[in-house]
């Protein structure tokens, strides 16, 4: 058994990483921190039945050794600190705030509108994105967990990608639960607010997870095809989880379903954590809510088959696969525990 | 027309009351206040297509002779000084908070725990149950509009209470939508906390509404019969608006179902805004909702309807019944109009 | 005061036009018909105060001359009898269902896979889509009312496709509350199965209200612009009612966002039931939910605004400016009526 | 490894159930039943990724050596006949349905309304109370899993009857999640008659599972208390999952809070999956939705204690405590496993 600290345990990712921690068959708890509730146990902040004390982030550097890997779901911006501390002392770091995902400073500026605080540390993250990066994480010392919303693209459309069919134009319209949010008290996620709603925001080419797209699918290919341009429109749900990325693309001449659907099959056939629908079928949250896994289904627009656009569509639970199931499922591949590990 | 001030118009009584308003025959909207969003519109705080601009409470006071009618949507503590000013500029008052609701300053500091900061001002205003006190409320200059849990449990109760049928102990189990705590944005009222949830709040002989319950169902017996003891349980609901209020009584020895049906039908049969159900259903939050109405169902516990108690559930909108409807219902009896008008 | 009927009254449509009629200002209602709840009263099948006897269609044909109009608010299939019947009558005949939509029996042969049952009477009936056919609605006897997706996008696109801005490709991301379905009890959406969920159907190029796109917007320009072609991608929401479309167009080269406004302000800026949200404002439901509006918000994919493509997001009330409400603005056109007569 | 039969799959319990088999560390999948989707596979019905095939009874019957144990989820009445085979052919049988719950043929027909059909089984049957009846568990051959609602009540209230202090009369009013109705297709489990709704079904002295309750609380004091009376009101609550019972207890004379908070602590203090909650803290459904856990508090109506009235709140999961988790927790003390497997 090795214990595992949490670093801004009282959020919703760190609420879920909890249950997933008392599941797991190889981790156990060792500290858990709240700068806002430190000396509180962690269930007179949630509904829960965890009664462990929460102590401040600066007790828990502190207490470093006690444990063999520290999961942060500390605020962005906050973790970079962190990370550098918990690095030093040999603790295995995944980080599931945004703080390391991008690779170059250059993006951080572009997307987060300021310089990157430990720019240096970009390149000793990899990138956790399982199913993608599993040869870089294993052994890997220091994840940086995915956002939510790339998650559910990257692996959507990762396949076209790769085979360099995606089209120079991609319109993602993503649809996700208030979790998404975060435990914060701003007056558009209260009740009133978003139950009986559906509210589109920072919608076109804005939102910084633009970037994590990019990233991702414009790799895939090598430089071998055009780089795709995203257009990306988020809307908040009135459901707690789950994200629903409906994805339009347009695939070269001559490419035909029974060509995506193989590329897929071979792909991601044998990935236990994603779900291929088949034809006919189409994804929906409750699929995967409260699970790991993502659920994709293709769709040709023509019912003749004959056009070249499709809609892609994948779903995945943004606080499991979206972040702390993945957190676990990066955790299981670096130390070379089976991927599934405290995830079925 | 009559022009309607409305100070406190960003919470959810008073986006309510500007749909009200925008209904009704008789009024048109005067000035609106807000003391946060003060120079903004209407339309920038709330997803309206009122794009009146917002004032702040001092400019009102100066423009106080502009309007004929203020309704007060106030914080609990913020309407007495409102109250006083408009009063003294010979506005028609209707104050949606608690401030003027309690008849005496000793129930006052009892369930507000603070003296009362305008006592003198207590018997200037009828507490605008309008059903029950139609009489006074007609041609009244200052009406305490009543609380959305009270008006559920009075107009439940008040046949039984007059006619000293209501026993000695009253179970009241409550359950109230998301809107009834207000536009705030505490973390329990936070989408993800309340949805996919129920939670008891303040329950047994402590909400300050029971003040309420006695103050009317107490006093309907001119002393005649003891005083019910009422347990209140209010829960939180994952819905938007509506109150239901099951509530469960014993009858003295001999009083029949029928005789129970005759009494209801006697005290409420003629009202508008009462719905007595017929034997056999049972009120549900839809019979009222996006309504100025009360439902009332009457159950015998025991199928053979030999036993001595009751269930009776009651239900209203606590927005518009519960707050700014019954405001516009009081508004519409003291100044002479039909009961009904702009509440249809 | 014109009595007015309703044939199909228990469905989901029939429940908002008693609400809508009983708050009219000139109407009344006449009889009501149900075939599966006939000889029980309105109340005994909803939660509604209306005591109203349901009397079967057949009665109804033979109290035709007591009702100045009747609404159809039957299956799809089952109007065009009723409607024969009724317009022999000499009464005046709104039409809820997608029986006279079309225009051609060609169209209705394609996208509803049989033979019109009487294709003369087509074109008869004036389409209701008020904004854009009111001329023809002044004063006409027979009126298909639009389908709730179709209105959503066609108030959405009418402005760019009169200007021939439209593009050749719009994809059209809709979102619908449950009510959309009607009152049936078909597993998909039971609670269980809808709530916490979002479910995509008929997605692509086969939902047969694309028909009823092309009608509207392929007719908009007088033959001067290519036909769009429409990819739609309806999603099954966990709300009772709303739609919200998102909407991906491509404007010609040259045109600009400050272009695009005007025109959308000429076009529909003095309409009062369309609210053209000012920039940087997105369309909701909560804009819309409960009224007989349509919000319309356009958004620039590109934050500096150089690009062509852009994101317009209408919203509406599925029940209301979808349905019964446009039904009732229809029949306040038709005979004179302020169009706004019981819609505020 | 154990292979499990489920009878009854394609309902809520089932899939809950195949959700805690696929967990669970000691079972594993055999055949899995249903009549209507019999030749389909269980993902062609759920959304799920399980795609072991649906057969039908019929078969489960010649192939019941296949597996160890078999979950009945069948409608009830439907489970007598099962047992009987499955319990011929020596396989454990854990009945999920009311069918074997009573322990007298005379208590069924007074609730039931009809002869049991096979009467010679009923005290064959362990009634799967896991925490009250875990002696009689060890080594049981056939269980009968309780009901949803009355396990919230006899857990919540069994310290109370044992200790004969639990009144002559209690009020019991219970909420729960919509799935409690089963996966059916009735018209007020729809989500638009059941979202933003609240409705109260069965009140009184009606539902049934007040037998149970009877059964369990009755029977705990030895005939040395009076029977307590239950009132019993059940409302259909907008959720997916979980059921709150709040109920009203009035103790004897003399019994202090801190009594009652002993008692509570010594029963249930050392169980698994009780979560008693401290003073000053109410049970709300999200303590317990998705656990196999039931939260219990207890509240003082006197806020100063004196009085003798008390609110005990309980929460659970209907399908996981109130249903399958239960079962499987009965499965592993009946075979000797740490009650806990597979539970977490």
């Amino acid at each position: 058994m090795t214990k595992a600290g949490i670093a801004g345990a009282t959020g919703y990712t760190g609420l879920e990483l909890t249950q997933l921690i008392a599941r797991h068959p190889e981790l156990e708890f060792g500290w858990i921190t709240s700068e806002n509730s430190a000396g509180k146990r962690f269930s007179d902040v949630h509904f829960s039945n965890l009664h462990l004390p929460l102590i401040p982030l600066a007790d828990a550097y502190d207490r470093a050794d006690e444990v063999g890997v520290v999961f942060l779901c500390l605020p962005h911006g906050e973790s970079i600190e962190a990370a550098k501390r918990f690095a030093a002392a040999g603790v295995r770091v995944i980080d599931l705030s945004a703080d390391f995902r991008l690779t170059t400073s250059d993006d951080y500026v572009r997307w987060y509108g300021k310089p990157h605080a430990a720019p240096g540390l970009l390149d000793s993250f990899v990138y956790g994105l399982s199913e993608i990066n599993r040869g870089q994480l294993v052994g890997a010392q220091l994840i940086a967990n995915p956002g939510c919303y790339p998650t559910s693209v990257n692996l959507g459309l990762y396949p076209l990608a790769k085979a360099g069919w995606l089209g120079d134009k991609v319109i993602v319209d993503s649809k996700s639960g208030v979790s998404g949010a975060g435990r914060t008290t701003k007056l558009p996620y209260q009740f009133v607010e978003a139950n009986e709603n559906l509210q589109p925001y920072n919608v076109g080419y804005r939102h910084r997870h633009i970037a994590e797209m990019e990233l991702v699918l414009h790799g895939a290919t090598n430089g071998s095809a055009p780089k795709a341009r995203f257009t990306f429109t988020p809307h908040l749900l009135p459901t707690n989880r789950g994200i629903l990325s409906t994805m339009y693309v347009t695939v070269p001449d001559g490419v035909t379903e029974a060509q995506i659907r193989g590329l897929y099959e071979e792909t991601w056939g044998n990935e236990p954590f994603i779900q291929l629908l088949p034809a006919g079928q189409l994804a929906t949250l409750r699929h995967v809510t409260h699970t790991n896994r993502t659920a994709i289904s293709i769709t040709a627009v023509d019912p003749d088959g004959a056009g070249r656009d499709y809609i892609i569509v994948t779903t995945l639970d943004n606080m499991i696969k979206g972040a702390s199931g993945q957190a676990v499922q990066n955790y299981n591949i670096a130390v070379g525990l089976p991927e599934t590990a405290g995830l079925l």
